[in-house]
């Protein structure tokens, strides 16, 4: 099938690539025109000719997605499709989804995992959306998902694939978390003297056995005791939107949480919070505080 | 080589027929005849004529390893080995390495994991101590453990085997507590309808793949909405450990503390902190509170 | 001054008396006529007539308040003043103040601590806004807060009140919580024979000496071991709303989020959660489940 | 009364001194012959000749009292008593009444609270033992306690003293952490102006008004954002028995524990678990990491 792909930059370039290798004729627009097939959003809308268009908005979530898809809604016609694949929040989508149900155009929204690796070795996709715009939209999945039964669902209707994804993402933090913790723990013990080795082990013939662990033996490999890093964690809107998602629902997420703070700590030069236990234990107790000067 | 095996419950027994199928000899002593190869552990001794002996002790951590060790202490001789399988906590193998180094006995501690899948798919395998020692056991260790390069280590002295295994079962908290909380947010999500095929889902592709996900995927296979049981979850001594070995040395382990504390809760018919949380509602502000009557 | 007062519950009730004891008029307005003075916000605006009128809104957050300065916005004049006194959220004052603004009319937003406590030992106010409108309504904090030098503050501009008091509700939410566990861990104590005295000895002379600890007390002279209650603890708006901002600012949490958590899973029946960790347990290690039948 | 007094540092020289005032006789020792009434422990109980003895221990937890301990057991005579004042863990009282009592000298466990404001405002006690034991004790503990109904309690047996201090400061370290929260929150907030005031204001009517709201407005009188200081907390013995305690018996702990591993973090010069998660971020998605070099 025919589809166009606004957004090129590194997970949409490679998806591209990949869709095309499915067999399918893929023409991508992006701000950048060294990577871009046409030169303008018009021009990908009129180079799509063979019956009603899909497009997939691969660009970052908030205004970029929303002005591509207020675009979008002024070229498109009835009974063609928007998918939104970016990491848009899951209460835009049903924004997307009215204001171009308004132009009689279709929406689906996709969460999208797989980074660096799924070019080679596919993408795992949330979809969420009517059963006749997911039907339309499933030659183009079916070739970017990992071969074999699994890595793509049809999750439930509009909003439920980025939910999804947002929820594999918060479980994500917390797994990450778990192997940082544990990794802190064997460093910190005397008896242990390969922490690497121990990792290493773990990858077959254990309950923890996972992607997650082999990509710890892989940074370990490459660094065994994380000396060039700093321990500093950026978090991305997922993790965040998790727990928002769960204090709306009233559900208790406290691993997951924990992992959010944990990097909302990382990314503090020094900790005001800290400095108010220091000031109000040196305020009862005459306890020593470390003082910045 | 020949191997005495004290302890043929639900993991013992399983070793002992693993250990058979790599082509060793194992005289298996437990205190329930009808699954014993010997009626004591002095006859169990007195099979082993093939030079220095080694004897795997596979009973339950605290007073039946201590007593279990005691009476090897005294029916071993100088050059014989007792290894440690059970779940000990790290701080008691110091101490019987010391009481069988006085009689001339070597000592090696080994976690083991694998659960009711081991027989099939290997052992995973973490044991502490003097290289000379672990060299002795190497055979059954290999015997024992799953096929490939991974699941079998030398953590480091004694002790560090069962380290190891218990840090590994606080990351397995952690990543339980990872994918439940996860669930549960799906679970409520209006928009998500099929919960269920978007955990299969994400057994390819995604960041998230691993064991654990297989299994939950197996669970819900069974009982999709797990409506059977009870939301109560027992805990063992590995986690309760993991967190006082961390605050021993100092190190924040927020979201596997989270994990073992979501037991704990679980646990409980109802619970105490929350009655003082109603109770001080009430008294500030004439709050309605749930009285059991 | 003259004060129009929206909303006659039991905080807006008593806040009527404690300004009226201040030597001030207030014309209160509520839909139940039988604690109302005026039949309508209609005939409550025509009935302050002593120059530019200030009304102070006491509905609950959202809808109820939202209508009632819709109301408010066509029925006043330039130059008067609303004060938003309920616990809306801190988002909804810049709204509020905006639509007013277009009117003419000026907007205070206003954080009130107290409960059933205030009429007789006054309100704890916190509040934000111009200062002129600020100004105009001072008579009406100066007769609400206790005395002393305490208990009023001019926190910033609009939203400064509301996002004040949501943080003093987060920070209680954490103290409960304090006092919760360290009451159930004392109780499980075998060596404390006297969990009450304790509490009660603690009021004076020890770092946590405290209002809440009083009421903790008074709690457990009515019932010593909160046998009567059941340990279920509802949440309000702030304590999720203080998470949500904190999640907005990139700020850890940890306690605070902790005692909202808790008090999630003292809402619900069964952890759909926990049901999941049991179902993984039993998965790996053929762990006995507690099943609902 | 007569009292020997064993240890005379900030706390026990303050002690000594309320002490008297309270007209009992004290002689005290200490290694310090500057502050010292005597040159050794056997001066020291020679001097105490009005019946049988009482020798209170205010030396700092662990080796050091366990050697005072057994230096008095070879001193004391039969009815004679000891006391335990320092910050010894709770599990240690048992052990140290067994000695005692095989000498046939009493021993009474006390948790001693108050700081540098004890000698003016009075310490909160909390002890364990026998009746016929503390009552011995009683005059000097009505010495120490504050003005007043409160601040001393007979907890129940042998170590329960400690343990109710013990506790105290862990609702201690969540009670800070609660305030240390919501100040670095306020101080995120646009719209809050004026922090320091907000906390000060709340010192009336609030809910949370308490000693320690009151000692951090005194911090931020002293020095307004704490820009002074660094955000580094210390952590005391206490907290971490604290979670272990409860970890022994079950007891979920979320808040407490949350406020001690917020110190261990803020410990650390850099986070090693969070240098596995950026790793790991690395691996999967090619995120930037911030290198130490």
């Amino acid at each position: 099938m025919e589809l166009g792909l606004v957004g090129l930059g590194k997970m949409g370039g490679n998806m591209r690539e990949r869709i095309r290798r499915g067999g399918h004729t893929v023409i991508g627009y992006d701000r950048n025109p060294e990577v871009a097939d046409v030169r303008s959003l018009e021009e990908l809308v009129s180079k799509l000719t063979g019956g009603p268009r899909v497009v997939w908005v691969m660009v970052p979530a908030g205004e970029a997605t929303q002005s591509t898809v207020d675009e979008l809604a002024g070229l498109l016609s009835p009974g063609d499709i928007v998918v939104d694949g970016g990491n848009s929040r899951w209460t835009d989508d049903e924004k997307h989804a009215e204001e171009l149900a308004a132009h009689g155009i279709g929406f689906v929204d996709c969460g999208v995992s797989g980074g660096v690796w799924g070019l080679e070795y596919g993408y795992a996709l949330m979809y969420g959306g009517d059963a006749e715009h997911v039907a339309r939209v499933q030659p183009v999945f079916d070739a970017l998902k990992p071969e074999g039964s699994f890595g793509a669902v049809h999750a439930g209707r509009v909003g439920a694939g980025h939910f999804a994804k947002m929820v594999h993402n918060g479980i994500e933090y917390a797994m990450m978390q778990a192997f940082a913790e544990g990794w802190e723990l064997l460093e910190a013990a005397d008896s242990v003297t390969d922490v690497r080795e121990v990792f290493r082990s773990w990858q077959e013939g254990t309950v923890i056995r996972s992607w997650l662990l082999d990509l710890a033996v892989n940074a370990l490999d490459d660094d065994e005791h994380l000396a060039g890093l700093r321990g500093v964690a950026a978090d991305s809107g997922e993790g965040r939107w998790t727990v928002e998602a769960a204090i709306d629902s009233g559900v208790p997420l406290p691993a997951i949480t924990a992992s959010l703070f944990a990097r909302f700590t990382s990314q503090q030069e020094d900790s005001p919070q800290m400095k108010m236990v220091a000031a109000l234990r040196n305020q009862f107790g005459g306890h020593a505080v470390e003082g910045s000067k």
